[in-house]
């Protein structure tokens, strides 16, 4: 399908928070009742990276972390599962890793997130390189990035690098309503970013928010939210639907593909879209075969939210597979 | 030409600070010797319109004061004038109306301004009224506008109406470096707000700033810096080329307008750019004549430089047209 | 009465903001009709100092201006009446000299603090020279300068050092509301620098606020709000009425002193407490004459007040003397 | 030895930050292989009063906590342990639990603090209740609460309120660098608070920045910088030496009392001061034998320093007693 450019030293680079995950070791228990938590890497672009790294592809990711034990590990996970991080860099100003601590429950699981100057969104423009981006097939920019300047401000100018080097742009809108002053400032610069995506990702909430100022007539109307964005330059859109559907991927000629859900047993809610975006690009990336891509993403998404962590959980193309082969 | 839609209640917005300008009485006379100020309401945009309606055009503001004497003394000056100002909204949050205090000399013109925590920039995205801009046939937004949260977002989402309803926009990139935390910062925003402009006005220096992202190669390049945003969607730019020579207007088909200066005794080195900006507009909605309307804009650059104020210096038709006939 | 010790280099020092006032040329004028504003150095403590320079004293004013042509302003006029400019400090941080802006009316008089960012409030303790204090007999601190760090940690600093030097501490209450965050920061702050004061200078509001951490229940109790005071450590407090009376002047020993008010035309409702501090305190110093001071105190009060500005405005001890000699 | 008032419901309140530990369940293990941390409720007020509850007194926790599962955590933690919970306020504001996150190492032994915009130092002095502080006998007040308003300004009005009601207020000099915008700052704030403490504790580096403002002639000199504060107004001050040395604790009279340290296998080197004086203090109110309380809390301070936390490790009156007698 002729997403991606050929002949790039790096499959994928992700821009955005990668940070320390803590686990609650016991499952379906009460936070005051919880007596350890296990440690993981996290953060959405840390772990879309570590899903695409699982399954063989190039990556890097674009970032910052404070320069202490937390920051030094995540780096260090990266460099152990083969992933560049040459572009993470090392702040001191006082700023700290982005830290999640979670209760490990299918439903009504409490988390709380640290990201008071969180050290991904001290991101300086200055600090971003044409020539590294420019090394990638295809770059990862997480919408949450764009919440804060100057994450925000590194965000649009990686985008405009990529544009300039050919690299396709994927944008997981990844809207927080926590990390944003208001509804209207996330739709301007969610927009300024999706203007110029070649792949869009989202669901009902986060295309509303994108079309608040783009398109209002559409807010909550699924395909009708989706589908202009073709229209406004994307080659694909992947809807991420709920309500207990599948993903609805639209190509730029119209052609539609619904993905199906895979029912698991949750251990968490959490994981399964950056799972199922990491495998979905790998396979786009292998044949360009939309269907299929979408088809993969949703299985190694079931097989995230039924294990216990996200990075580490990330199944390898032999587990999809077989998932999906056993799957009743 | 066709530059502007026709049949607008509003011939001109413009969006961005208007606050108080406080001039020395005394001419070519040190601040520490200077006894009194005289009293003007300036900022660029609040020149812009106040130029624009002393020659008949139909204006209106938006822009954010103070809810103190300077604020409602700013909006008493446009309703005066005839500007329409039903969206200059008053702010009690602690902001302050813009604020410069000059010398009165020729060159080296001392002048002090007053804008931490300044009242335009306070004004937010909710505040701007979509069917407010689609009144008006064409809107000038001021760079300086973009330099800091939520006012950039405010002047983002303007352009975004503007060009939804089919509103003429005109970028004045208005570069001030004091402004911005970084030129990179500086080159992401306005790069935003340019592509989006149909009308595109700056200096060599703005160019530079405006290209660092966009065309690096270009940078300080005269005509090679300006020509590629009629290839990005500009209809127009309009190039203050300095050095001894006049403005630049290049049309969307290349045709090129090389404008003159008109030599004047300076009474300050300010408001040149203003009066050229708001009468240049002016001439170009009357008749498309390009040549005529930078000349135009020339002459009266000259007549405000040469007078002690700006905004109440505004010269009418008839007295630009005097200048132009009696310049030796 | 032994108020202050002998032999310092130094009669007097204020530490607080100095800046620049600029006040209507046209007097009983709305502020939108006012042509122009005639520019004077104004701030409390700036007042002060001029008021006791005009009186002879050796003075000189701990504070930060903005590097710019209005803090090189400040720094001259204070050189020129002879006060010592030494530790007045440029600060190029993007701060800006402290503003007012006036109507000339007697009442009703509007005024436009401009404050954000304010230089004397980013003096920094480090900055504090405690021989330059211990080279005065006293130094008239603000408690306004008491309202934002880091100006609040060195005025504190600065009691410090004259408690250890033997400077005697006058502190001027000095209560703006708009300057604080709440009243009850307001009352902890006066309340650390009023137990060092030697002499203690405000009135009902100013007690009220004082107090209402210290001794809640005389709020607003006339004699009962402010002789605490005296048993705490002042040696001299001096309350100034209000609602007609003069200033009541208590001693350690609880001799009291009824002041007299001084009826005038007003031009402006400002400039009294600044003239009637630093007249009091000459007296003071000159014979320990607690009653004389707080009459001159007064009557030079009331002659700023009947005039068009303030630091300008200081009255000599022949004009004191003349106008109580004239009074009817 | 008449330290404290009689008759009060509460034994001991202490005021300052209360959060969430995590320590590494492995010992002796870098960070990066760590594979999970355990959970306790830790800072330094919040150890200290599990020391004393621990040892049966009554207390009482001041401060603020996130209004999410952490916060409440806190909160039921000292519920458990039985010390009243009505003070301690959940924030809303976007402000965090304190939160420490270690490695488990007698030396070097990495700890990463995330405090920005930490809810404790959000606590107000609106908030801070006369009444409830009148019901304790003793109050220990964190220096390090004195770090940023506004918990700054409720740990002064919280010492006012205590001397104005007779409750002995112990100041716990509690450094941390980090956390002061500079050693001036830090010194005044220090100042303040210990010039209105009963008790005072502190090791070299605490008394070196304590005194750079009011005795700098005496920093790092031992003795000499402790006793002047016992001329200031403390009836008590225990100078924790250092140096493989105990603590040194001198009364108002001059009496000096050395204590011992017991050598113990650390497993980290945190939790000692904590324990120390948790323990001392209960002692202290026992029967005023200044030197059974200080050889009591060396005693603790070793036990916890020799397990594997901090609150949750507060020793018994009869595992101290054990040490002890056992100890060799």
């Amino acid at each position: 399908m002729g997403l991606f450019p050929e002949n790039r030293k790096i499959d994928f680079l992700a821009q955005g928070r990668a940070g320390l995950d803590l686990y609650a070791s016991e499952e379906n228990t009460d936070f005051n009742d919880v007596l350890s938590f296990k440690k993981f890497v996290g953060g959405s672009p840390g772990n879309i990276t570590a899903m695409m790294a699982t399954l063989g592809r190039k990556t890097g990711l674009i970032t910052k972390v404070s320069d202490d034990l937390i920051g030094k590990y995540v780096i260090s996970y990266f460099d152990s599962i083969g992933s560049d991080t040459s572009q993470i860099i090392k702040d001191s100003s006082g700023s700290r890793t982005s830290l999640a601590i979670t209760e490990m429950k299918p439903d009504n699981c409490g988390v709380i997130i640290y990201r008071n100057k969180a050290s991904d969104q001290q991101l300086a423009p200055e600090e971003i390189s044409e020539d590294y981006i420019g090394q990638a097939a295809g770059i990862v920019i997480s919408g949450f990035a764009l919440s804060e300047a100057p994450g925000r401000d590194s965000a649009i100018i990686a985008i405009e690098y990529a544009k300039r080097q050919g690299t396709t742009v994927i944008l997981d809108l990844d809207y927080r309503p926590y990390s944003w002053r208001s509804d209207y400032e996330a739709s301007i610069y969610m927009g300024i970013a999706a203007e110029k995506a070649d792949i869009l990702i989202g669901n009902d909430e986060e295309f509303a928010v994108l079309n608040k100022i783009m398109y209002p007539e559409t807010v909550n109307d699924g395909k009708a939210a989706v589908k202009p964005w073709l229209d406004r330059g994307c080659s694909l859109v992947i809807y991420k639907q709920g309500g207990g559907k599948g993903a609805l991927a639209i190509e730029k000629d119209g052609t539609e593909h619904e993905g199906r859900l895979y029912k698991v047993v949750l251990k968490k809610p959490f994981g399964a879209g950056d799972a199922f975006l990491g495998t979905t690009l790998h396979y786009l990336m292998k044949d360009g075969d939309v269907a299929n891509a979408i088809d993969k993403g949703a299985a190694a998404a079931s097989i995230v939210i039924s294990r216990k962590s996200c990075s580490a959980a990330s199944p390898t193309e032999k587990e999809i597979n077989d998932f999906i082969s056993t799957y009743k």
